[in-house]
C-alpha cells in the first residue's frame, strides 16, 4: 500500500456526482443556477461532472427563475436520504428539529454525503451526528452553515489544522452587524433600522436568533467544536443587543470604540473552553471595526500560525451557494473528513462559566431629570470604588431623548463583579432605569 | 464503487506518515518543532502520526536548539527522493534552480509527495512541475510558499473553488510592507528602515526581491494559475518601490490614501489573464490600508463568493512552519490535488501588456529651485491638458531635503500614456529629475 493519496488526476473517478437538494428558498436555486453556470468549471476542477438528479421543496409550483425540469421531485423531502440516484444530500430547508433532521439523520444511516447550511441543526446535534457520521462513514459537510461565503470552517479544520489555536472570533451574523453599521452611519433608531432589515429581506419576521445572538452562538458552538473539542450548546452566554442605543454608538466612538456584536472561544487550561456572544466594544482602528454592513469577519490565533482573519459577505444567494458548493466539490475531489477534523469521537463539555471573565466596562447610566450629573459621578465612583471597580474615564451628555447620561469605562472587573454592582446601581435614587455595562473587548 | 470517499475515521490507515526535510533554517527547525509540541493533536487530526525520519543541511554541527538524533542524515538532499523510508518530501532550501530543482523533480518522478515552500521554484518551473505531477501521480503542495501562514492557497484552491474569480490581489511581501509601514509610522527614510529589516533579518542582504516586487510576483503568478490560469512568469508586469520616500507617504496621506505594494491578477474575456505587481495608493480607509507590518492580505473577488479577504502574518518561522504541515496534514488525510486544482493541463499563456491600464495616478514633480511653484504648476497642467490628462488636484510642499515638490492626482489615463508623458515633463526646464508616478487603486 502506497503511504499517501494519489492525485485524483491519475486516478479514474470519471462517473458524476449526483445531488439530491431538499429546500428550494434563494440558497437552493443559488446551487442550481452556479451548477448549470459553472458546469466546465467544476468538471475541470474534480474531474467529474457534478448533477442536480432530484429535489424537494414545500412548494412545486412556484416560479424560481429556473428550470426544474428533468429533475426528479420529492414531495416528502426525506425520501432523498433513500433515492438510489442520489450520491450527496443538500439540505437546505433549515430548523434545529423536524424534516431537516429528520433528513440529515436518515441519510447519514444510509451511509450518503450531506452537505447542509443548517447551523442551528449541526450546533443543537453536534454529538448525534458526529456520532452517525463516524459509525456509518458518511460525511457531513457544513461549510455554509458558519459565515456565509467566507471559508471559516475550511481555514479552521484544514488551513491551520496543524496548530492548537488558543483563541478564535468574530462577526459571526451579517444581521446584526448590519442593523449596528446603519446605526453608527445614519444616527437612526435601533427599531428604524431593523423595520429596514426587515423589509429588504436581512432580518427575520422574528428576528431574534439574528439580534439576541443565538446565529451567531450555533456559529461559535461549531467553531469551538472543530478549533478545541464540542461543547454542550446551552451552556454558551449568550447576550443580545436589543438595549443598544445610536447614543452608546456615539459616546463608545468618543472614546475610541466601536461597538460589534462578537462571538469568542478561548481553550483554557485542562481541556477547557470558555465562549460567548455579546455585544462588546473594540477599539475603532482594530481590523474587526472596520468590517462593516452584512460581513463577518472570523480571527483565529495559535502558538505557531499567529493571529489570521477572514472576512467576507457573511450571507445572500450567492456566497452561500459558493459555500455549499465548495463542500460539494471537497466530495467530488474525494476529501471526507471526520465531523470535526478528528478521528477521535469527543463528547461534548460544558463551557465555563462566564462570570469569572476579567475585562474593562462600558457603562451607561441614565439620570433621573432633576440630579446635577457632576454630584452624580462623584456618588457612582464612590459605589463603584467601594466593590473595587476603579472609573479610568467618564462623561455626561444628554441623549437623543433628552436624559441626562453618565457614560463610564470601568478598570477591570469581572463579568460576576458588574452583574453585582448593576442592582446596587439601579438601587440609587439618582438612578433611572436599568444601566447598560458592554465588555470592551482590546483586540489588537 | 461508491461515488463519495468515506471518511477517514472509518478507513484503516495507520500507518505512520513518513517525512524527509531538505533544509534546516528557521522553517525546518520550526517544522521538526511544531511536530514534536503537536504530535497528539496530529494524529488526532490526521488519524495517523507523522514522523521525521530523514534530513539534510549544508551544516551538520550547526547547533540548531533542536535534538536531531535518530534521523537519518543525508549529506547530499537529493538523496530523500529515494530514500526509501521517506513518503513526503519536504523542500525547505529555497532557490529556483539548482539543488533544490533537482531534489523536487527527482522526487515527483520517483512518485513521492513533495510539500515546499519555495515561490520562486513553483513560479519559475509551473509547467514542468504540474507536468511531473500529473505524469507521476505525485501531489505537490505549496501552501508555505504564497503567504506565509495564511492558508491563502488553500482558500483559492479550494474556498472558492465553485467560483470562476474574476480578480485576486492584495499586500504579498512582508518586508516591503514593513518598509513602507514604518516610513508612515516613524517618517524615517527608506534606506534607514531597508537596513533596520536586513539588521532584524526581515530583509535579505540583497533586498532585490523584496522591494523590487519578484517575491511578490512569484507569490501572483502561482495564484493566477490555480483562479484563472498558468501564466509565463516573465511575462508579468513588475515595478519595485526604491523610488518611493517618506514625502510620498505623507502627500499621500493628506490625499486620503496609503502607499502599498500591490500584486494584481484580473481575468479578461477569452481567457486572457492580467497581471502586476506595483507600488499603489490606496483609499486610506480600505481593509488592506489597515494592514500593517509584515502581515500579508489577499482578497478574492468573484460573482458568487464576492469579495473574500484574509490577512495574517507572510513570513517568520511559526507561521511557514504551520504552513508547511497544513499540507502534511491533507496529505496524511488522503487529500491530494492537481498542482492548480484542475484535473487538465493548461500551458501557460502570457499576461496582456498593463500599457492599455486604466487608472488615475499620483505624480510628484520635483522642481529646480529658482521656480516659483503656482506658475510650473499651471505649466504642468498645461502639458497634461495637451496630452489629455486632467489633473483632479494638485497641491505643493517642500521636501525633506528642501525641494519644492508639486503633488498632482490625474483624472483617468492608460499607464501606457503616463509612461508616455513622463519624459515630457522631465524634459521641461522646470522640472528636477525623473517625476514619480504611481497607480490609484480605487479598492472598496
Amino acid at each position: 500500500m502506497t503511504s499517501v493519496h494519489r492525485n485524483t488526476a491519475s486516478s479514474s473517478v470519471t462517473s458524476p456526482l449526483r445531488l439530491g437538494i431538499a429546500g428550494l428558498g434563494t440558497v437552493g436555486t443559488g446551487v442550481i443556477r452556479l451548477l448549470r453556470e459553472h458546469a466546465d468549471l467544476l468538471r475541470h476542477r474534480t474531474g467529474r461532472s457534478i448533477e442536480v438528479v432530484a429535489v424537494s421543496a414545500r412548494n412545486r409550483t412556484r416560479d424560481r427563475g429556473i428550470d426544474l425540469s428533468g429533475l426528479h421531485w420529492h414531495d416528502d423531502p426525506v425520501a432523498l436520504a433513500n433515492d438510489p440516484n442520489v450520491d450527496v444530500v443538500v439540505e437546505l430547508m433549515g430548523g434545529a428539529e423536524g424534516t431537516a433532521h429528520t433528513l440529515v439523520t436518515e441519510a447519514l444511516k444510509a451511509g450518503k454525503a450531506v452537505v447542509t447550511a443548517n447551523k442551528a441543526l449541526v450546533a443543537r446535534h453536534a454529538e448525534e451526528l458526529a456520532h452517525l457520521s463516524h459509525q456509518h462513514g458518511a460525511p457531513l459537510l457544513f461549510e455554509a452553515a458558519v459565515a456565509g461565503g467566507i471559508p471559516a470552517i475550511k481555514v479552521v479544520r484544514e488551513g491551520v489544522a496543524a496548530d492548537a489555536l488558543t483563541r478564535l472570533g468574530g462577526i459571526l451574523n451579517g444581521t446584526s452587524n448590519f442593523i449596528l453599521t446603519e446605526m453608527a452611519e445614519t444616527g437612526r433608531a435601533f427599531e428604524d433600522v431593523l423595520q429596514e432589515a426587515q423589509d429588504k429581506g436581512y432580518a427575520e419576521a422574528d428576528p431574534s436568533a439574528d439580534i439576541d445572538g443565538w446565529d451567531a452562538a450555533h456559529k461559535l458552538s461549531i467553531l469551538t467544536a472543530i478549533a478545541f473539542r464540542p461543547i454542550v450548546f446551552d451552556s454558551l452566554a449568550v447576550s443580545g443587543m436589543r438595549r443598544i442605543t445610536t447614543d452608546d454608538i456615539h459616546q463608545a466612538r468618543k472614546l475610541g470604540y466601536a461597538i460589534k456584536m462578537l462571538g469568542v472561544a478561548r481553550r483554557l487550561p485542562e481541556d477547557r473552553v470558555e465562549a460567548w456572544v455579546q455585544p462588546c466594544l473594540i477599539p475603532a482602528r482594530s481590523g474587526l471595526a472596520q468590517v462593516n454592513g452584512v460581513y463577518n469577519a472570523l480571527t483565529t490565533e495559535g502558538p505557531f500560525s499567529g493571529p489570521i482573519t477572514i472576512s467576507g459577505q457573511g450571507a445572500g444567494e450567492g456566497p452561500t451557494a459558493d459555500a455549499v458548493m465548495a463542500d460539494v466539490i471537497d466530495l467530488a475531489r474525494g476529501h471526507g473528513l471526520p465531523l470535526w477534523g478528528r478521528v477521535d469521537e469527543q463528547a461534548p463539555i460544558p463551557c465555563e462559566p462566564v462570570e469569572g471573565l476579567v475585562s474593562r466596562f462600558y457603562l451607561r447610566i441614565t439620570l433621573k431629570g432633576s440630579v446635577e450629573a457632576e454630584t452624580a459621578l462623584e456618588d457612582i465612583r464612590t459605589v463603584l470604588g467601594n466593590e473595587d471597580v476603579a472609573v479610568e474615564k467618564g462623561h455626561h451628555h444628554t441623549s437623543q431623548k433628552g436624559d441626562a447620561q453618565l457614560i463610564l469605562l470601568t478598570g477591570p472587573v469581572t463579568l460576576g463583579g458588574i452583574n453585582r454592582i448593576l442592582p446596587l446601581l439601579e438601587e440609587m435614587p439618582l438612578i433611572k432605569g436599568t444601566p447598560l455595562a458592554l465588555k470592551v473587548e482590546d483586540l489588537p
